[in-house]
């Protein structure tokens, strides 16, 4: 948070007006959801060939597979290729999956707690007990998913630069073989729309472990989801572990629900070779294969990752302007006031805003109460629990234009006012 | 297997001729797939409309949601509808998954596992022994669910009208509560192609468990997939568990795999309201939701159960010549020898074979040497252990009618010189 100084006479000087606002929009009656990161229709149209690409004359992949048919268990051998590009990993080190990466996450999750992972089969959920870091501000379903296997989850602060605190995270996994991983969104961070450094990166890949199964879940969801022409590259994790001779400390995972259809996309991780070997034992047991069908769409329309980047530009173009707006009702209601800091990303989905502390269950609340929601103050940290009560994730994906500009000027509004509160009674 | 006598004299006189047949077929380098139950093309042919079924105009469901983005956890809402029609269950004891029923049922099995049942959050896996109850000759990937899970499999007999032995059924789940569940492919089944009868449904759902988290999965693989006219109607499980106050004790599992697409189709579960409470539950962690574009091909391409039904006969009529060519063979060949009985199943995909006790590995690793590649023996009984060596499966869905006939003559021939070899050294 900034820590210039608050004009809290002049601020207070405007309550009244503030209120006479805020009244203003609850009377009416708004609804507008800015919750989720949730492309909008028109970067969904963006994909729409893919609904009939196919036909009755194409359904084979390049190996003459029908993928009408079962099976292909890790995905036909063309969209392996797509993901390898999209990965940076090789062809062998893909494994395809449905349509959901979080499908693939909780499951990686599921069987290291049923089954143990490849340097062990003692199942995690045998052991007294399973912990793993979660730098935060983070993403909720992460967390969500430690909260149902039980695992305990201790919070890393994420840095101003976007790296996770590393020498924390150094000191607590060399000590403790509970702790068995850690969740990250490397590249514009949910939410904070920062990217990971090259020497965290490697700091991560070489760091000793007292848990020889610890596991980075690498969800590289915005890979490609660059806002502006200054495209953030981050350093390839896999390769620096097994530069590091920790090959199989690290699945990473994407998807394209951001890039075609968020409903109906490809997911698919990129590991090692025996943690592709561990996945494809698992997996045997649950699947004969996932819709190859789909995969062969996703490869007839993108062709390649110059495709896929060639059609991120589009989605940049629609999503620009939906962040500069957010900028610019941020800028004129709140600069110079000093009462909240945010992001101003390069890429991903969202906008990352922290309000003085011990307001941000207010502002959401209050903003609720004007038919504003956001996502629940605190869903960004471990068991919903924002220690100071600041952090607010923007999501401007969805809504149009003019309900962003509406939706962020209450919001504002609301900040103001929770904050003269707060200010004037302490 | 057949009590009739065997001419033993008559068959040995013909071995020579048997052995010269063997040594031609060996000479012709086949590869003949008889292993699993996969559609032929001319099968999945029959559903190629869904390839290109919806366009950019065409990806709303029926209550406008755009089926392209995030959401419907449990499915869209005229997929459930379709599927309440196909289940036989109402629409909010529907919920859709993705491509795989064998997904579906091993999440089921893993969420027990890891967190219990709707009776007990007391994960089985932290229970001493958990056991399920195997009707077998049965399906090998349900058996190879309960091994991954280091589930004790006990072996129960499938009697020859199509029940599993439910006398044997009742008295082990009366008095062991570590027997959690039975597996059941209740009509046409995998591999007997035989169905349950009502009074046995109505056992299942009525006997005294001592466990009172009995789960049965009523995979109801084939519910729609007639060979012929005589159409066989099963008692609704679910609605029997109702009567008995044993509402969350089933399960119901189907696809629609073996009706579109075997890796493309839609898979779907029917179950109380509460059991739909626990799935959601548990995969609101997992997904976001399955492929809803799917779902809505689906609803476009068959509109209703009728259109699936009529879809069916399609079907049958592609996969009745294959079966009554496999008929044809092994009465040609085997009829009045005495040494092997099968069944004429009236749907489904398999027919079940069994010859004399010992020689069904031998029989299928002798058609293995001559290219004709069958389901492993045993493969249809849990842990891959058929104690009497009898059965072979036979999946006679993919090949072509003259594959089918020759790999079917060639079986024949190994059948009988195995038989021949058993009973002169014996």
């Amino acid at each position: 948070m900034s820590s210039k100084l608050i004009d809290l006479a002049s601020l207070t000087a405007n309550k009244r007006a503030f209120q006479k606002q805020y009244q203003q929009y609850q009377s009416q009656a708004l609804n507008l959801d800015m919750t989720r990161g949730k492309p909008c229709p028109e970067q969904l149209d963006l994909a729409n060939p893919l609904l009939n690409i196919l036909s009755d004359t194409d359904y084979l992949d390049a190996s003459g597979v029908d993928c009408r048919n079962y099976g292909g268990l890790s995905g036909i051998s063309e969209a392996k290729t797509l993901f390898s590009q999209y990965l940076e990993v090789s062809v062998d080190e893909v494994f395809i999956g449905g349509n959901t990466s979080l499908g693939l996450m909780h499951d990686i999750i599921a069987r290291a707690m049923s089954h143990g992972c490849t340097e062990s089969s003692t199942p995690w959920a045998s052991l007294d007990k399973v912990k793993f870091l979660c730098p935060a501000p983070g993403y909720d379903r992460h967390f969500a998913i430690c909260e149902h296997f039980n695992i305990e989850m201790i919070t890393v602060n994420l840095l101003e630069n976007g790296d996770p605190d590393i020498e924390t995270i150094e000191a607590l996994v060399a000590n403790d073989h509970n702790i068995k991983g850690l969740w990250f969104v490397p590249k514009y961070g949910n939410p904070s729309g920062l990217s990971v450094s090259d020497a965290v990166v490697d700091r991560l890949a070489s760091m000793e472990c007292a848990a020889a199964d610890f596991k980075i879940m690498w969800d590289n969801a915005y890979a490609v989801h660059h806002l502006t022409s200054e495209q953030v590259t981050i350093k390839n994790l896999l390769q620096s572990c097994k530069e590091s001779a920790n090959p199989n400390r690290v699945f990473t995972i994407a998807s394209t629900s951001k890039v075609s259809f968020a409903g109906a996309g490809v997911a698919a991780i990129g590991c090692s070779a025996d943690n592709i070997s561990w996945l494809e034992q698992h997996c045997s047991v649950q699947t004969i294969g996932s819709d190859k069908l789909n995969q062969l769409r996703h490869v007839k329309f993108f062709k390649n990752l110059d495709g896929i980047k060639m059609h991120m530009t589009k989605h940049a173009a629609i999503l620009g302007p939906k962040f500069d707006k957010v900028q610019t009702v941020l800028n004129d209601k709140l600069a110079g006031l000093n009462i909240a800091t945010w992001s101003n990303p390069k890429g991903g989905y969202f906008v990352n805003l922290d309000v003085q502390n011990g307001c941000a269950k207010k502002v959401v609340a209050m903003a609720r109460e004007a038919g504003v929601i956001m996502t629940a103050a605190g869903a960004t940290f471990p068991y919903q629990n924002d220690p100071k009560d600041c952090n607010i994730r923007i999501a401007p994906s969805l809504p149009a234009l003019d309900d962003i500009e509406l939706a962020m000027n209450i919001l504002c509004v609301c900040i103001a006012l929770v904050t003269i509160d707060k200010l004037s009674s302490s």
